[in-house]
């Protein structure tokens, strides 16, 4: 017994002698200063660290404990996505998705075919649908899908996730007819005679949400699993995850307890009270190997663009007389803000309307005072900013937490909403830079493909994947290839106060890499957008390989 | 950097090189087999398990990383709590505690002083009454309260934990009036005219205990560290947790992530949704190096003997024709068992009375066929069993998990409430062993007090602490030391699933062990209650010593 203990303390203790080498790669990263670096191996210690950076000429240790050869291959530092959520990408990827439909027509076909592939589901989930990519000029309706799926209750949320699209069997299953009133925060689509026609706009979806079943823990344990997986195919090996709820976090902390998280997960509480029950008196420590920390709270200020949920000063240009919806009042937002900050927890508050933006700039300026140090405030999305309100970021020091691709998403929509004297300080990711604001990137996913060659393609196009507009929609609010570079991987890190973990290679960082199948920096948007991931390394570790 | 990152590896690395050495002890602790081993020194990984242990005459290493000399000074394995409540026994440390009164006026002045000692508290919580102890004859009331406390609400839990005993502001601010009705599974006690006299039975204390404010996370904290010390100061090593709820839970795991937690805690989730929670699709695995595990699920079948609330087969003797409460069907029981062995958790069910006693035994019994395999089905307290039912523990191979102190303190209430000729069956431990059934112990705190001496010392002798009665309450249920010392150490870790973990020292053991002030082996039982622990080792750490 005494020898087998000791060989496995040895056997344990080995590696912690010998350094990794991944050799011969055409390597590119930021240094703190956010200037290109370019190498030709890293050198690793055997928990994952980098330990420096080597040149072609470099003497390259002479004990290793493994080395890896990429005969010359490009490899960047692994993508940080500062805004998605990591179960509702998992669920969605399990669920029934319409996010690739292009008219009503193919979605309910998508639906029938959904249903009797899935004979034992009770009730049917999906999400990704969006009216305006169908050119419907409506919302769709319960009797749409009633036409094909009548048996059970179908649930499907707008691709936003700000509205939700009820059958009339899921309706039944919430008790929802003629007489149901529209909750705060919400709306409920009536048709003639005031019956719910079948679309719940934000907080009404609550109204069909609370008698969906809940998913058993292992089912979210495998949406994570999918989730990981999809992120690290696009080279995404950080995320913030913005809104985790108490039984997200369980499952985070399942798959860390079992060895199974690669993904690094910083995590925004969906509310102050699920914050403080999961970290106390503040945030976690950094958990599992810089994988999992608690360290935030998430608010919402509005709703969304595409369902007029988001809370403008003046009324939409498409819908006389609507302002939106404020989810806060100014004491409510103050209130949850002192919660969670008296505890040192982030505040993220997302805020979308140019109304909810200056309410919540109006909140920091004046807590700011009070909760002194190092806060890094966060507002997430910032997508319609009053102009005036725009200096505000760079002088309180907000970090604008953006999504270079919700710009070439909604650019039509958005004019529609807004009408063209108000798309000043929309998207207005340069006059963030200009202004000194923090500026870091993100994709929203599953509100969109959490893949971010195509963010950063968009960053400095403002064009979609077709190159539209020509030229580039308002162009003079693109930053730099290298800029939204720095975005989506270092800053997109330091938002989460993980600087000095990730989000660049650099001793001391953990070895968070992809080699990929050119070089970003030389690449044409559209090569950038087609990039091949063809290996992800999470903290030293291969952790995804292209088949 | 390079330099200083390579040191920082070697000096974490440099212990798992050198063993360490608590040298010079007399020690005492039982085999796998439960013989009593005497040893003189423990060789100790540097990660705290046993390599082995050593005699005086055998070769000490030349090498070590450190050496305690402990001076001839006894030392054991730390004791096993089968049953206990980690954040009860700390809240109920940081609470009023009326534990140790012995008249209603003693207690009314204690809740008195508390309430002055603490004006800002806004309600005034507290624990430990007991009405028997204060020879009253009756449950007390509201009114005792309302005479020293009426400006806020006062909730005092009595001290098996099965009625609370409110004043007028706490039943006010639950809206309870003449017009209340007792819940299933619940009794409010009543006054003439029906108005709620202050006392609720079982599940009525939920209609306090539901406005009651929640304690913060931090305050959850405070009192896990609480429980700790008062844990390590008895010299109790590892507990089972009965009945952890999702915020214990969250905050053991804080704990553990900051490498605060040092108690060994097995726990079993408040119901099979606490477990599956945080388990998944499996019990978790152990956590913090086996300080931490969700390994089963608590069910209660019943309530206590002293409330009443204990379901027997016929009326109580002081009670016509009360038989006490069932807390589930049998289809429920069977439900919620399946539901959580389906998942692999262990199943552990409080039964009182013999009614419950046999429910658990008969559900056990229809599911072992089912769920086969090594599945320890666990009954916590066992006290009253129909002798026609005591071979059924053994038969069924069901683990008994009782509480030696249980008998002290309630002989005479058991006497009171079953009458003479009911007794054949109650507390009884040698019956268990002589039957073939596992047999472990604990305390049940904080309804009793985690001391493990005096629980030793009860075993054995069927006495109190003042050596009453004469000859011992029905002595033939005494078991022998050893198999009380086997039953609060090895097996009460083996009924946790970590016999290859804790319970004895023996080489791949965690080292866990306690030195005290003499030999408890040939100490008198006066001896043995009067034991000091002098220091308590945890993983191969010291983290209590006495001051």
């Amino acid at each position: 017994m005494r020898t087998l203990l000791a060989l496995a303390a040895l056997t344990l203790a080995t590696p912690a002698f010998a350094d990794a080498l991944v050799d011969n790669v055409n390597g590119i990263t930021l240094d703190k200063d956010g200037k290109v670096v370019r190498f030709n191996a890293i050198l690793l210690t055997p928990d994952g660290k980098v330990i420096r950076l080597l040149q072609s000429g470099d003497k390259r240790p002479a004990q290793l404990d493994w080395r890896a050869d990429e005969k010359g291959k490009v490899l960047l530092p692994g993508f940080v996505d500062a805004h998605g959520h990591v179960m509702g990408l998992g669920m969605g990827a399990l669920a029934l998705d319409l996010s690739d439909t292009t008219s009503l027509a193919q979605a309910t076909a998508k639906i029938a075919a959904y249903a009797a592939a899935n004979p034992d589901k009770k009730w049917i989930l999906g999400r990704g649908w969006n009216q305006e990519k169908w050119g419907l000029g409506r919302f769709p309706t319960a009797a749409d899908i009633d036409a094909v799926v009548a048996d059970r209750p179908v649930w499907l949320e707008r691709v936003d996730g700000h509205a939700s699209w009820a059958n009339s069997a899921a309706m039944k299953a919430a008790g929802l007819n003629a007489k149901s009133i529209s909750p705060p925060g919400g709306r409920i689509e009536k048709a003639a005679g005031g019956v719910p026609s079948g679309v719940l706009v934000d907080a009404a979806q609550a109204l069909v949400g609370k008698v969906v079943p809940q998913p058993l823990p292992k089912e979210l344990d495998v949406a994570v699993l999918k989730a990981q997986e999809i992120l690290l195919s696009y080279g995404v090996t950080a995320a913030a995850d913005m809104g985790t709820s108490l039984d997200d976090w369980l499952s985070y902390r399942r798959l860390g307890d079992m060895g199974a998280l690669r993904v690094r997960i910083m995590a925004y509480g969906d509310g102050v009270e699920t914050a403080v029950r999961v970290g106390g008196s503040g945030p976690t420590p950094w958990l599992y190997k810089d994988r999992l920390r608690m360290g935030g709270v998430k608010l919402y200020a509005d709703g969304a663009l595409g369902s007029r949920g988001a809370w403008l000063k003046a009324p939409y240009s498409d819908a006389a007389g609507e302002t939106g919806l404020g989810f806060m009042t100014d004491d409510v937002i103050r209130n949850r803000m002192v919660r969670a900050s008296m505890d040192g927890y982030q505040i993220a508050v997302h805020a979308i309307g140019d109304k909810a933006n200056a309410q919540v700039l109006d909140a920091i300026e004046e807590l700011q005072g009070t909760f002194k140090g190092d806060r890094r405030w966060r507002i997430e999305h910032a997508q319609i900013v009053d102009p005036i309100d725009l200096p505000r970021f760079g002088k309180l020091g907000v970090i604008a937490s953006m999504q270079p691709v919700h710009q070439t998403s909604d650019m039509h929509m958005a004019e529609a909403r807004l009408g063209p004297n108000r798309l000043a300080g929309a998207y207005a990711w340069k006059s963030m830079l200009t202004n000194g604001a923090p500026l870091v990137f993100g994709t929203d996913f599953p509100v969109e493909s959490p893949d971010p060659w195509a963010g950063w393609a968009a960053a400095f196009t403002r064009q979609d994947k077709d190159g539209q507009p020509f030229g580039g929609w308002r162009p003079e609010e693109a930053v730099t290839r290298e800029a939204a570079w720095k975005a989506y991987t270092m800053d997109a890190a330091w938002a989460g106060f993980a600087e000095d973990k990730f989000g660049r290679l650099a001793p001391g960082q953990r070895a968070d890499f992809i080699i990929v199948d050119r070089d970003p920096l030389l690449a044409s948007p559209a090569e950038l957008r087609s990039m091949k991931v063809e290996q992800t390394w999470v903290g030293g570790e291969k952790v995804w390989i292209r088949k």
